[in-house]
């Protein structure tokens, strides 16, 4: 009879599923690096029109890559769109031959997913301070046929130097930047594209735009590998709404920037607010890794959790010292509620 | 320096994206099985009032679970949310070892994801008549680890009798029943998983309830392979405003009930009008296949289109005579603009 052991994949057994910051109705959630002040009303009002058109199948890439390809300064051609930029992760190994390579700590997807494709994931770990170490990441590139590099760097929210990356795309092995936060940076790699055709950048809708609920993230990548992600992926992976939402966004891209301005500032204030009692860490994000050593992380997270705040725990990172929890920039209310939090920890 | 072909999984260059039905402004589009009663008011109300929460990742997936899981009459463990029923196909088979089996003709995509991820993909004829042909199925048995079938079948609409389903289940293999549109026949599988932990039945919030273009799927299977498809999920698959659409969809029913009833009568109509001219396929969907030989199907596609009607053109199934075209049973209006502009061809 049935064995599901014997039906799945050898590897499948193994896995373990992501695991989402936690939400709890009526705390305060900074745990997702979402944005807390939210979607232009613009994008708002434009969802609501479209709601009458829920029953249709999405049919607007092709705009919606247009648009894009606008926004970043490239051809609709170096445009894939995917259900978040995940689900581009997803596609990106898809086609793409392993082993992959990412750096420790990074962004857990990278290494689930490729678990999750039967690929082998390897790994470079950052220096002790958690910057980029080039050295240490070249040295398993023989390992490896897909590189993976995330900046600016979640959980750690540090960047990586220009002339870094381009050692790195000087391999000339498929390179995903993963550009999520890059708007808080003022920093991109798009124009490395124009010299390096192994380039692919990853950005999303979800944080600066504040669109995580609709799902929407593209890749930037030469026409080649734009056509080859397109191959593998599904025909309608982008929902209605997030594509009438994009076209809003960027229809209003002030909003944007005035978001992300005003989350820059609250960043630099909520830095010195933590330092005070612990060891944050410069970020390029929107959200601040700290190291609370001697007190265990678990512990200081449950404290704020009593206090009504939800931040992410990591504990410690293998190989490195320190207890960790990450925090969201908030808006300047919400970052007030957490600092008061944070005072009783 | 950079070789694309050399970075790529060796199966990846020769694959074909999906097509999807063409999408005209202006022109009356009966390609693609939508609803045209298209979603409750109740839900696009509700989508409405969410749309300032889409800056929030989603996170009611348990609750949709539970909600589904009252409405087809089993555990919220015995389910699994995907983004459209697409996403679990590929869920299904990145889980489970191929090669995969499935009909010929049957829904393309069966196969494009086999492709994908490279496993092998084998098929079985349906009879001349597009019924099932259960002995050609299980002479491909050997050759395959995961089963696919689609009831009622895209794109014939025929439907597979009870018997032959068990004589598939009780091979012991794990098995897909696709039940996309299993609102339309007065049937469905769920109540066989009491007896084969190896069924797995996909159904979807796109046809019957009108919400293609939100993208909402589900898998109903034992709690272990629940488990198994959970592993391999992405974490936020599923948009916020699919989530509160999927609930509201659920608290009223009886809308998606008088839309179903009311698109089988226009079946009926539509299968006799397409009857007085061409050969139709008895359907139990919200489709008509027919076969239009000696004609072209494209030509009468095309015919169709000057008329302002997009339908689908199959033209020639591998193996079997005809020349088919696929028509969605729409609203009494729009059939009626489908029917005025089948008599000019």
């Amino acid at each position: 009879m049935f064995e599901l052991e014997e039906s799945l994949k050898p590897w499948v057994k193994g896995l373990k599923p992501y695991v989402p910051g936690e939400m709890v109705e009526g705390k305060l959630k900074l745990a997702s690096n979402e944005n807390g002040y939210g979607a232009s009303p613009k994008v708002v009002e434009r969802v609501r029109e479209a709601a009458s058109r829920i029953h249709v199948y999405p049919y607007k890439d092709a705009v919606v890559q247009r648009k894009i390809a606008q926004y970043t300064g490239v051809d609709a051609k170096n445009i894939v769109l995917g259900n978040g930029s995940d689900e581009l992760i997803t596609l990106l190994i898809t086609a793409f031959r392993g082993p992959v390579l990412g750096q420790h700590p990074s962004f857990a997807e990278y290494r689930l997913v490729s678990q999750i494709l039967g690929q082998e994931y390897v790994e470079a770990p950052l220096d002790a301070g958690f910057s980029f170490n080039v050295e240490a990441y070249l040295e398993k590139k023989k390992e490896a046929n897909l590189f993976f590099l995330c900046n600016p760097n979640n959980p750690t929210g540090t960047k990586i130097k220009r002339k870094d990356l381009i050692r790195v795309l000087n391999e000339g092995k498929p390179t995903v930047v993963d550009e999520a936060y890059a708007e808080f940076m003022n920093q991109d790699s798009v124009e490395l594209l124009a010299s390096y055709d192994n380039l692919i950048v990853l950005r999303t809708f979800a944080k600066s735009f504040g669109l995580a609920g609709l799902r929407l993230g593209y890749s930037i990548s030469s026409p080649e590998i734009a056509d080859a992600l397109k191959k593998v992926k599904p025909p309608f992976n982008v929902n209605v709404l997030a594509q009438e939402a994009a076209l809003a966004a960027l229809d209003d891209i002030e909003y944007m920037r005035q978001s992300v301005s005003e989350i820059k500032k609250q960043r630099q204030t909520l830095f010195m607010e933590i330092a005070k009692k612990y060891r944050p860490t410069e970020s390029w994000a929107n959200f601040i890794l700290f190291d609370v050593s001697p007190k265990k992380a678990g512990d200081v997270y449950q404290r704020l959790f009593e206090e009504g705040v939800i931040v992410r725990c990591f504990g410690e990172f293998k190989g490195f010292r320190g207890q960790y929890l990450r925090v969201t920039v908030g808006t300047r209310k919400q970052n007030q509620k957490f600092i008061e939090a944070l005072k009783k920890t």
